[in-house]
């Protein structure tokens, strides 16, 4: 048994201003930059806004695309299912699987970093 | 004024079974899928999730991705805004701007449909 959640929509930049990047996102969808980012890091988080999605800017080295983060307390098991709905396993980066859904898009399954609410139970 | 808010996430496949592709991203996501398209239409909503985004699934005749919607009461308005952010516009499209964003990305600034609550208001 095992928890899992849409978490958050990552929007993947080919670019090299990484702040630019956040900067227009960040006025585009009403949120503000969270903080530069860390030296080193691709990430830059946006804020919070009640009733939407976590929302974070990544630079990247290939085509600029969105993708989406699920969560989940038990990442083996949640691809596992995942996979048995058509989904492949792409890559394993740090802690988490990079996947491919049986429609194209790639979407990552990452472990819940806090305790999980509101997901889906799957026995 | 105006006022504008992300609205939905649409998931682009460009498949040749629309109803197997959203049987995929329901499963995925821990939704349903509401109901079987009209005929010719390429669009399947997801029920929604409580602070979850709207998810729509929709056959495309280009690669798969995803993009986003921003909804607003006034396009034209918010189109400007977008742009005075760097996004150009693509296409108009029955009542609705494909934009593409400064990094990339392609997204639409389309019509509220219902009364618009939680969004941005902008002078």
């Amino acid at each position: 048994m095992h928890d899992s959640r849409l978490s958050a929509l990552i929007i993947d930049c080919d670019v090299d201003d990484l702040a630019a990047a956040s900067r227009f996102w960040a006025g585009a969808l009403g949120r503000e930059v969270v903080a530069p980012p860390a030296a080193g890091s691709p990430y830059i988080d946006l804020s919070e806004r009640p009733g939407e999605l976590t929302v974070v800017v990544q630079k990247v080295a290939h085509a600029s695309r969105l993708h989406l983060d699920l969560e989940t307390n038990d990442v083996e098991a949640e691809v596992a299912r995942l996979e048995r709905l058509g989904a492949r396993r792409v890559a394993y980066v740090k802690d988490w699987w990079v996947l491919e859904a049986p429609t194209g898009q790639r979407f990552c399954v990452v472990p819940a970093r806090k305790p999980m609410t509101g997901g889906s139970h799957w026995d």
